[in-house]
Protein backbone atom coordinates (compact mmCIF):
# COMPACT_ATOMS: atom_id res chain seq x y z
CA UNK A 1 0.00 0.00 0.00
CA UNK A 2 1.38 3.41 -1.15
CA UNK A 3 2.44 5.79 2.14
CA UNK A 4 -0.31 8.38 1.29
CA UNK A 5 -3.11 5.66 1.09
CA UNK A 6 -1.92 4.32 4.33
CA UNK A 7 -2.46 7.71 6.06
CA UNK A 8 -5.47 8.10 4.34
CA UNK A 9 -6.51 5.06 6.21
CA UNK A 10 -5.32 6.52 9.36
CA UNK A 11 -7.74 10.22 8.90
CA UNK A 12 -10.53 8.33 8.39
CA UNK A 13 -10.10 6.00 11.10
CA UNK A 14 -10.02 8.93 13.00
CA UNK A 15 -13.24 10.46 11.73
CA UNK A 16 -14.96 7.49 11.98
CA UNK A 17 -14.37 6.96 15.66
CA UNK A 18 -15.24 10.48 16.31
CA UNK A 19 -12.09 11.54 17.28
CA UNK A 20 -12.11 14.31 14.88
CA UNK A 21 -15.87 15.66 14.57
CA UNK A 22 -17.92 17.58 11.71
CA UNK A 23 -17.24 20.89 12.15
CA UNK A 24 -13.51 20.09 13.83
CA UNK A 25 -10.11 21.83 12.32
CA UNK A 26 -8.08 18.73 11.25
CA UNK A 27 -4.19 19.19 11.80
CA UNK A 28 -2.86 21.51 9.43
CA UNK A 29 -0.40 19.88 7.14
CA UNK A 30 3.27 21.04 8.69
CA UNK A 31 1.70 18.61 11.98
CA UNK A 32 0.25 15.72 10.02
CA UNK A 33 3.98 15.62 8.21
CA UNK A 34 6.08 15.79 11.97
CA UNK A 35 3.34 14.03 13.87
CA UNK A 36 3.75 10.72 10.67
CA UNK A 37 7.14 12.03 9.36
CA UNK A 38 6.06 12.21 5.97
CA UNK A 39 6.50 14.43 3.34
CA UNK A 40 4.70 16.91 2.21
CA UNK A 41 3.73 15.51 -0.95
CA UNK A 42 2.26 12.18 0.74
CA UNK A 43 0.85 14.14 3.23
CA UNK A 44 -1.12 16.53 0.34
CA UNK A 45 -2.41 13.62 -1.69
CA UNK A 46 -3.69 11.77 1.46
CA UNK A 47 -5.38 14.71 2.68
CA UNK A 48 -6.37 15.36 -1.20
CA UNK A 49 -8.13 11.87 -1.44
CA UNK A 50 -10.48 12.45 1.26
CA UNK A 51 -11.57 15.60 0.50
CA UNK A 52 -12.39 14.09 -2.71
CA UNK A 53 -14.62 11.21 -1.02
CA UNK A 54 -16.54 14.66 0.72
CA UNK A 55 -15.34 13.70 4.21
CA UNK A 56 -12.64 16.65 4.83
CA UNK A 57 -12.79 20.17 3.17
CA UNK A 58 -11.19 22.90 2.78
CA UNK A 59 -11.84 26.54 3.77
CA UNK A 60 -9.24 28.71 2.33
CA UNK A 61 -6.76 30.55 4.41
CA UNK A 62 -8.35 28.83 7.62
CA UNK A 63 -7.29 25.43 7.27
CA UNK A 64 -9.22 22.01 6.31
CA UNK A 65 -12.35 20.62 8.15
CA UNK A 66 -14.13 17.70 9.01
CA UNK A 67 -17.31 17.37 6.68
CA UNK A 68 -20.57 16.40 8.27
CA UNK A 69 -22.56 13.80 6.83
CA UNK A 70 -24.49 13.74 3.46
CA UNK A 71 -27.17 16.43 4.34
CA UNK A 72 -30.55 14.93 3.18
CA UNK A 73 -32.76 17.79 1.35
CA UNK A 74 -36.53 16.58 2.10
CA UNK A 75 -38.41 17.60 -0.95
CA UNK A 76 -42.08 18.15 0.30
CA UNK A 77 -43.18 21.63 0.68
CA UNK A 78 -41.51 24.58 -0.78
CA UNK A 79 -39.23 26.35 2.05
CA UNK A 80 -35.99 28.21 1.78
CA UNK A 81 -32.45 27.31 1.84
CA UNK A 82 -32.36 29.12 5.65
CA UNK A 83 -35.38 27.58 7.02
CA UNK A 84 -34.20 23.94 6.13
CA UNK A 85 -30.93 24.05 7.06
CA UNK A 86 -32.13 25.49 10.57
CA UNK A 87 -34.72 22.21 10.82
CA UNK A 88 -31.66 20.62 10.61
CA UNK A 89 -29.83 22.66 13.18
CA UNK A 90 -27.43 23.97 10.89
CA UNK A 91 -27.13 28.04 10.23
CA UNK A 92 -27.45 28.81 6.88
CA UNK A 93 -25.18 31.87 5.89
CA UNK A 94 -24.73 33.42 2.65
CA UNK A 95 -21.81 35.21 0.58
CA UNK A 96 -23.26 37.34 -1.12
CA UNK A 97 -21.30 37.86 -4.74
CA UNK A 98 -23.36 40.28 -6.87
CA UNK A 99 -26.76 41.82 -6.54
CA UNK A 100 -27.40 44.65 -10.20
CA UNK A 101 -29.71 45.19 -12.14
CA UNK A 102 -29.29 43.73 -15.82
CA UNK A 103 -31.47 43.35 -18.74
CA UNK A 104 -32.02 39.68 -18.47
CA UNK A 105 -31.41 36.78 -21.22
CA UNK A 106 -34.59 35.36 -23.08
CA UNK A 107 -35.25 32.35 -20.63
CA UNK A 108 -34.81 33.94 -17.68
CA UNK A 109 -37.01 37.14 -18.86
CA UNK A 110 -39.59 34.44 -20.40
CA UNK A 111 -39.35 32.70 -16.61
CA UNK A 112 -40.35 35.91 -15.29
CA UNK A 113 -43.12 36.84 -17.84
CA UNK A 114 -41.11 40.69 -18.00
CA UNK A 115 -41.57 42.49 -20.91
CA UNK A 116 -37.97 43.09 -23.77
CA UNK A 117 -37.48 46.30 -21.81
CA UNK A 118 -37.61 45.19 -18.36
CA UNK A 119 -34.72 44.48 -16.03
CA UNK A 120 -34.43 41.49 -13.92
CA UNK A 121 -32.47 41.87 -10.40
CA UNK A 122 -29.79 39.35 -10.50
CA UNK A 123 -28.40 38.15 -7.36
CA UNK A 124 -25.73 35.72 -6.61
CA UNK A 125 -25.02 33.86 -3.71
CA UNK A 126 -23.12 31.20 -2.21
CA UNK A 127 -24.70 29.23 0.36
CA UNK A 128 -23.13 27.84 3.55
CA UNK A 129 -24.17 25.40 6.21
CA UNK A 130 -21.67 26.11 8.92
CA UNK A 131 -18.60 26.95 6.98
CA UNK A 132 -19.02 24.72 4.40
CA UNK A 133 -20.13 25.42 0.71
CA UNK A 134 -22.96 24.14 -0.27
CA UNK A 135 -24.66 25.60 -3.32
CA UNK A 136 -23.94 27.76 -5.83
CA UNK A 137 -26.93 30.28 -6.86
CA UNK A 138 -27.94 32.83 -9.06
CA UNK A 139 -31.73 34.37 -8.37
CA UNK A 140 -33.33 36.37 -10.86
CA UNK A 141 -36.50 38.58 -9.89
CA UNK A 142 -38.41 41.04 -11.75
CA UNK A 143 -36.90 44.28 -11.72
CA UNK A 144 -39.90 46.75 -11.55
CA UNK A 145 -42.01 44.74 -8.52
CA UNK A 146 -38.60 44.30 -6.78
CA UNK A 147 -36.98 47.39 -7.46
CA UNK A 148 -34.33 48.27 -4.65
CA UNK A 149 -34.41 44.79 -2.91
CA UNK A 150 -30.95 44.34 -3.42
CA UNK A 151 -30.26 46.93 -0.49
CA UNK A 152 -31.92 44.55 1.67
CA UNK A 153 -29.36 41.58 0.55
CA UNK A 154 -26.53 40.65 3.28
CA UNK A 155 -24.88 37.66 4.24
CA UNK A 156 -27.77 36.20 6.52
CA UNK A 157 -30.77 37.30 5.21
CA UNK A 158 -33.16 34.75 3.48
CA UNK A 159 -34.05 36.10 0.66
CA UNK A 160 -38.11 34.74 0.88
CA UNK A 161 -38.01 36.66 4.31
CA UNK A 162 -37.41 39.18 2.65
CA UNK A 163 -39.74 38.70 0.31
CA UNK A 164 -42.75 37.84 2.29
CA UNK A 165 -41.99 40.50 5.17
CA UNK A 166 -40.60 43.95 3.05
CA UNK A 167 -42.56 42.84 -0.12
CA UNK A 168 -46.04 41.65 1.13
CA UNK A 169 -45.26 38.47 -1.01
CA UNK A 170 -47.42 35.60 -0.85
CA UNK A 171 -45.65 33.25 -2.03
CA UNK A 172 -47.37 29.81 -3.22
CA UNK A 173 -45.62 27.18 -4.82
CA UNK A 174 -42.33 26.52 -7.26
CA UNK A 175 -41.29 24.05 -10.37
CA UNK A 176 -37.97 22.70 -9.55
CA UNK A 177 -36.16 21.10 -12.55
CA UNK A 178 -33.19 18.74 -11.63
CA UNK A 179 -29.95 17.41 -14.10
CA UNK A 180 -26.91 15.82 -13.00
CA UNK A 181 -23.99 17.51 -14.14
CA UNK A 182 -20.43 17.53 -13.52
CA UNK A 183 -18.62 20.33 -12.20
CA UNK A 184 -16.56 22.60 -14.10
CA UNK A 185 -13.73 25.02 -12.49
CA UNK A 186 -15.33 27.87 -11.94
CA UNK A 187 -18.01 26.42 -9.91
CA UNK A 188 -15.92 23.52 -8.11
CA UNK A 189 -13.72 26.27 -6.98
CA UNK A 190 -16.53 28.54 -5.56
CA UNK A 191 -17.64 25.48 -3.51
CA UNK A 192 -14.18 23.95 -2.42
CA UNK A 193 -14.83 20.98 -4.00
CA UNK A 194 -13.35 19.04 -7.01
CA UNK A 195 -13.36 19.76 -10.66
CA UNK A 196 -15.13 16.52 -12.60
CA UNK A 197 -17.48 16.09 -9.32
CA UNK A 198 -20.74 15.09 -9.66
CA UNK A 199 -22.98 18.01 -8.92
CA UNK A 200 -26.95 18.84 -8.96
CA UNK A 201 -28.36 21.55 -11.39
CA UNK A 202 -31.54 23.11 -10.48
CA UNK A 203 -33.71 26.04 -12.06
CA UNK A 204 -36.83 26.81 -10.09
CA UNK A 205 -39.72 28.88 -10.60
CA UNK A 206 -41.30 30.63 -7.81
CA UNK A 207 -44.52 31.85 -7.87
CA UNK A 208 -46.83 33.73 -5.86
CA UNK A 209 -51.02 33.26 -4.58
CA UNK A 210 -51.65 35.07 -8.25
CA UNK A 211 -49.42 32.57 -10.06
CA UNK A 212 -47.44 35.59 -10.62
CA UNK A 213 -43.50 34.64 -11.02
CA UNK A 214 -41.41 35.73 -8.47
CA UNK A 215 -37.75 34.35 -9.07
CA UNK A 216 -36.32 32.50 -11.35
CA UNK A 217 -32.91 30.29 -9.71
CA UNK A 218 -30.42 28.80 -11.13
CA UNK A 219 -28.56 26.57 -8.46
CA UNK A 220 -25.64 24.24 -8.51
CA UNK A 221 -25.74 22.31 -5.41
CA UNK A 222 -22.78 19.87 -4.02
CA UNK A 223 -23.70 16.47 -4.74
CA UNK A 224 -21.06 14.91 -2.17
CA UNK A 225 -22.57 16.77 0.46
CA UNK A 226 -26.88 16.71 -0.53
CA UNK A 227 -28.69 14.16 -1.82
CA UNK A 228 -32.32 14.62 -2.78
CA UNK A 229 -35.03 12.63 -0.57
CA UNK A 230 -38.59 12.11 -1.61
CA UNK A 231 -41.57 10.41 -0.49
CA UNK A 232 -44.20 9.33 -3.25
CA UNK A 233 -47.38 8.23 -2.66
CA UNK A 234 -49.31 5.36 -4.64
CA UNK A 235 -52.43 7.33 -6.29
CA UNK A 236 -53.80 4.29 -8.88
CA UNK A 237 -53.57 0.66 -8.84
CA UNK A 238 -52.22 -1.39 -11.77
CA UNK A 239 -55.39 -3.32 -11.32
CA UNK B 1 -13.12 25.15 -37.36
CA UNK B 2 -12.13 21.19 -37.55
CA UNK B 3 -14.04 19.03 -40.20
CA UNK B 4 -15.08 16.91 -37.66
CA UNK B 5 -17.23 20.33 -35.63
CA UNK B 6 -18.22 21.05 -39.23
CA UNK B 7 -20.28 18.00 -39.47
CA UNK B 8 -21.69 17.68 -36.18
CA UNK B 9 -23.45 21.22 -37.41
CA UNK B 10 -25.02 20.33 -40.22
CA UNK B 11 -25.92 16.99 -38.00
CA UNK B 12 -27.31 19.04 -35.51
CA UNK B 13 -29.27 20.91 -37.92
CA UNK B 14 -30.87 17.78 -39.40
CA UNK B 15 -32.31 17.37 -36.26
CA UNK B 16 -33.04 20.66 -35.20
CA UNK B 17 -34.90 21.53 -38.28
CA UNK B 18 -36.67 18.06 -37.45
CA UNK B 19 -35.64 16.51 -40.88
CA UNK B 20 -34.50 13.86 -38.78
CA UNK B 21 -37.06 13.13 -35.99
CA UNK B 22 -36.31 11.60 -32.65
CA UNK B 23 -36.35 7.80 -33.56
CA UNK B 24 -35.16 7.81 -36.66
CA UNK B 25 -31.95 6.33 -38.15
CA UNK B 26 -29.61 8.54 -39.62
CA UNK B 27 -27.27 7.33 -42.56
CA UNK B 28 -24.53 4.59 -41.74
CA UNK B 29 -21.06 5.88 -41.20
CA UNK B 30 -20.15 4.92 -44.71
CA UNK B 31 -22.95 6.89 -45.95
CA UNK B 32 -21.73 10.09 -44.24
CA UNK B 33 -18.46 9.54 -45.57
CA UNK B 34 -19.35 9.37 -48.95
CA UNK B 35 -22.20 11.63 -49.09
CA UNK B 36 -19.52 14.54 -46.96
CA UNK B 37 -16.65 13.12 -48.96
CA UNK B 38 -14.73 13.19 -45.56
CA UNK B 39 -12.56 10.15 -43.58
CA UNK B 40 -14.16 7.75 -41.50
CA UNK B 41 -12.00 9.24 -38.23
CA UNK B 42 -13.87 12.76 -39.22
CA UNK B 43 -17.47 11.21 -39.49
CA UNK B 44 -16.95 9.12 -36.35
CA UNK B 45 -15.74 11.68 -34.50
CA UNK B 46 -18.59 14.23 -35.55
CA UNK B 47 -21.24 11.46 -34.81
CA UNK B 48 -19.38 11.16 -30.92
CA UNK B 49 -19.51 14.44 -30.19
CA UNK B 50 -23.67 14.09 -31.00
CA UNK B 51 -23.79 11.34 -28.72
CA UNK B 52 -21.85 12.53 -26.07
CA UNK B 53 -24.47 15.76 -25.99
CA UNK B 54 -27.28 13.10 -26.14
CA UNK B 55 -28.77 14.37 -29.54
CA UNK B 56 -27.71 11.02 -31.19
CA UNK B 57 -27.72 7.15 -29.42
CA UNK B 58 -26.09 4.30 -30.82
CA UNK B 59 -27.89 0.72 -30.72
CA UNK B 60 -25.36 -1.77 -30.89
CA UNK B 61 -25.80 -3.40 -34.34
CA UNK B 62 -28.59 -1.53 -35.32
CA UNK B 63 -27.11 2.08 -36.18
CA UNK B 64 -27.11 4.95 -34.68
CA UNK B 65 -30.44 7.07 -33.95
CA UNK B 66 -31.89 10.49 -32.97
CA UNK B 67 -32.46 10.57 -29.42
CA UNK B 68 -35.60 11.98 -28.09
CA UNK B 69 -35.73 15.03 -26.19
CA UNK B 70 -35.26 14.99 -22.55
CA UNK B 71 -37.68 13.14 -20.82
CA UNK B 72 -38.61 15.09 -17.55
CA UNK B 73 -39.72 12.79 -14.64
CA UNK B 74 -42.38 14.22 -12.88
CA UNK B 75 -42.00 13.48 -9.22
CA UNK B 76 -45.46 13.63 -7.64
CA UNK B 77 -46.80 9.97 -6.99
CA UNK B 78 -45.86 6.76 -7.07
CA UNK B 79 -45.96 5.09 -10.49
CA UNK B 80 -44.12 2.34 -12.83
CA UNK B 81 -41.51 3.31 -14.77
CA UNK B 82 -44.30 1.44 -17.83
CA UNK B 83 -46.92 3.48 -16.39
CA UNK B 84 -44.53 7.03 -16.62
CA UNK B 85 -43.40 6.02 -20.18
CA UNK B 86 -46.83 5.55 -20.88
CA UNK B 87 -48.13 8.84 -19.26
CA UNK B 88 -45.34 10.14 -22.12
CA UNK B 89 -46.21 8.28 -25.28
CA UNK B 90 -43.53 6.30 -24.95
CA UNK B 91 -43.49 2.87 -24.94
CA UNK B 92 -41.58 1.24 -21.98
CA UNK B 93 -39.72 -1.93 -22.31
CA UNK B 94 -37.10 -3.59 -20.23
CA UNK B 95 -34.26 -5.99 -21.01
CA UNK B 96 -34.05 -8.78 -18.56
CA UNK B 97 -30.77 -8.96 -17.45
CA UNK B 98 -30.42 -11.02 -14.39
CA UNK B 99 -33.34 -12.63 -12.09
CA UNK B 100 -32.47 -15.29 -8.66
CA UNK B 101 -32.90 -15.73 -5.06
CA UNK B 102 -29.35 -14.60 -3.37
CA UNK B 103 -28.51 -14.10 0.52
CA UNK B 104 -28.41 -10.45 0.65
CA UNK B 105 -25.76 -8.09 1.33
CA UNK B 106 -26.21 -6.04 5.00
CA UNK B 107 -28.12 -3.09 3.34
CA UNK B 108 -30.80 -4.93 1.33
CA UNK B 109 -31.36 -6.97 4.53
CA UNK B 110 -32.02 -4.18 6.68
CA UNK B 111 -34.02 -2.07 3.78
CA UNK B 112 -36.03 -5.17 3.25
CA UNK B 113 -36.42 -5.60 7.22
CA UNK B 114 -35.77 -9.70 6.19
CA UNK B 115 -34.29 -11.96 9.01
CA UNK B 116 -30.73 -13.32 8.48
CA UNK B 117 -31.14 -16.54 6.78
CA UNK B 118 -33.70 -14.77 3.98
CA UNK B 119 -32.92 -14.68 0.67
CA UNK B 120 -34.09 -11.62 -1.56
CA UNK B 121 -34.81 -11.99 -5.34
CA UNK B 122 -32.89 -9.73 -7.12
CA UNK B 123 -34.10 -8.57 -10.64
CA UNK B 124 -31.91 -6.77 -12.94
CA UNK B 125 -33.29 -4.92 -15.90
CA UNK B 126 -32.32 -2.70 -18.31
CA UNK B 127 -35.57 -0.10 -18.85
CA UNK B 128 -35.57 1.40 -22.18
CA UNK B 129 -38.18 4.00 -23.44
CA UNK B 130 -38.62 3.34 -27.06
CA UNK B 131 -35.13 1.65 -28.01
CA UNK B 132 -33.28 3.90 -25.70
CA UNK B 133 -31.46 2.74 -22.49
CA UNK B 134 -32.85 5.43 -19.98
CA UNK B 135 -32.21 3.32 -16.53
CA UNK B 136 -30.16 -0.02 -15.27
CA UNK B 137 -32.56 -1.07 -12.10
CA UNK B 138 -31.65 -3.87 -9.88
CA UNK B 139 -34.63 -4.30 -7.32
CA UNK B 140 -34.75 -6.69 -4.24
CA UNK B 141 -37.76 -8.21 -3.27
CA UNK B 142 -38.36 -10.47 -0.07
CA UNK B 143 -37.25 -13.43 -0.72
CA UNK B 144 -40.70 -15.53 1.07
CA UNK B 145 -43.19 -13.33 0.37
CA UNK B 146 -42.29 -13.28 -3.22
CA UNK B 147 -41.06 -17.02 -3.83
CA UNK B 148 -41.44 -17.73 -7.33
CA UNK B 149 -41.61 -14.09 -8.61
CA UNK B 150 -38.81 -14.83 -11.55
CA UNK B 151 -40.81 -17.32 -13.29
CA UNK B 152 -43.36 -14.01 -14.42
CA UNK B 153 -40.85 -11.26 -15.33
CA UNK B 154 -40.40 -11.02 -18.49
CA UNK B 155 -39.40 -7.79 -20.82
CA UNK B 156 -42.84 -6.03 -20.99
CA UNK B 157 -43.96 -6.77 -17.67
CA UNK B 158 -44.30 -4.05 -15.05
CA UNK B 159 -42.71 -5.46 -11.59
CA UNK B 160 -46.04 -3.08 -10.08
CA UNK B 161 -48.75 -4.64 -12.68
CA UNK B 162 -47.26 -8.19 -11.00
CA UNK B 163 -47.22 -7.24 -7.61
CA UNK B 164 -50.49 -6.20 -7.82
CA UNK B 165 -52.51 -8.37 -9.79
CA UNK B 166 -50.38 -11.53 -8.87
CA UNK B 167 -49.82 -11.28 -5.53
CA UNK B 168 -52.41 -8.91 -4.00
CA UNK B 169 -50.23 -6.42 -2.47
CA UNK B 170 -51.56 -3.30 -2.12
CA UNK B 171 -48.70 -0.47 -2.70
CA UNK B 172 -49.13 2.32 -0.34
CA UNK B 173 -45.73 4.98 -1.10
CA UNK B 174 -42.09 5.22 -1.65
CA UNK B 175 -38.96 6.76 -0.54
CA UNK B 176 -36.53 7.78 -2.97
CA UNK B 177 -33.17 9.25 -2.50
CA UNK B 178 -31.14 10.47 -5.38
CA UNK B 179 -27.19 11.66 -5.79
CA UNK B 180 -25.93 12.58 -8.86
CA UNK B 181 -22.97 10.37 -10.32
CA UNK B 182 -20.58 10.20 -12.67
CA UNK B 183 -20.95 6.89 -15.30
CA UNK B 184 -18.41 4.26 -14.52
CA UNK B 185 -17.80 1.98 -17.64
CA UNK B 186 -20.13 -0.88 -16.57
CA UNK B 187 -23.12 1.19 -16.30
CA UNK B 188 -21.87 3.60 -19.51
CA UNK B 189 -21.33 0.36 -21.39
CA UNK B 190 -25.44 -0.88 -20.64
CA UNK B 191 -26.78 2.32 -20.77
CA UNK B 192 -25.20 2.65 -24.30
CA UNK B 193 -23.74 6.18 -22.97
CA UNK B 194 -20.41 8.03 -22.26
CA UNK B 195 -17.91 6.80 -19.43
CA UNK B 196 -17.42 10.15 -17.02
CA UNK B 197 -21.20 11.51 -18.72
CA UNK B 198 -23.22 12.52 -14.94
CA UNK B 199 -26.28 10.68 -13.92
CA UNK B 200 -28.78 10.00 -11.47
CA UNK B 201 -28.16 7.18 -8.40
CA UNK B 202 -31.67 6.55 -6.84
CA UNK B 203 -32.32 4.60 -4.21
CA UNK B 204 -35.99 3.68 -3.79
CA UNK B 205 -37.94 1.72 -0.48
CA UNK B 206 -41.57 0.98 -2.16
CA UNK B 207 -43.61 -0.02 1.21
CA UNK B 208 -47.38 -1.52 1.11
CA UNK B 209 -50.23 -0.36 2.52
CA UNK B 210 -49.63 -2.58 6.09
CA UNK B 211 -46.19 -0.63 5.88
CA UNK B 212 -43.87 -3.45 4.87
CA UNK B 213 -41.22 -3.00 2.38
CA UNK B 214 -42.39 -5.05 -0.89
CA UNK B 215 -38.95 -3.96 -2.79
CA UNK B 216 -35.64 -2.19 -2.86
CA UNK B 217 -34.45 -0.43 -5.71
CA UNK B 218 -30.78 0.82 -6.33
CA UNK B 219 -30.79 2.60 -10.15
CA UNK B 220 -28.64 4.21 -12.24
CA UNK B 221 -30.60 6.81 -14.60
CA UNK B 222 -28.75 8.89 -17.83
CA UNK B 223 -28.82 12.38 -17.10
CA UNK B 224 -28.27 12.98 -20.27
CA UNK B 225 -31.92 11.75 -21.27
CA UNK B 226 -33.79 12.02 -17.90
CA UNK B 227 -34.54 15.31 -15.44
CA UNK B 228 -36.85 15.68 -12.85
CA UNK B 229 -39.15 17.59 -12.16
CA UNK B 230 -41.03 18.82 -8.74
CA UNK B 231 -43.70 20.90 -7.35
CA UNK B 232 -43.24 22.38 -4.31
CA UNK B 233 -45.97 23.74 -2.20
CA UNK B 234 -45.54 26.68 0.16
CA UNK B 235 -46.94 25.69 3.59
CA UNK B 236 -45.71 28.28 5.94
CA UNK B 237 -44.46 31.70 5.60
CA UNK B 238 -41.51 33.47 6.96
CA UNK B 239 -43.83 36.05 8.61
Amino acid sequence: MPLYYQLGEILRAHIAQGDWQPGQKIPSEAELCAHHRLSRITVRQAVKSLVNEGLLFCSQGRGTFVAGRRVSHVVSELISFTEEMAQRGLAATSRLLEAKSERPVDRVRTALQIQDNEDAIRIRRLRLAGAEPMALQTAYLPGRRFSGIEAHIDHTSSLYRILETEYGVRLARAVEVYAPVVLKSSAARALQTTVGAPAFEVERTTFDAENRPVEFVMSILRGDRLQLTLELIRKRSAG
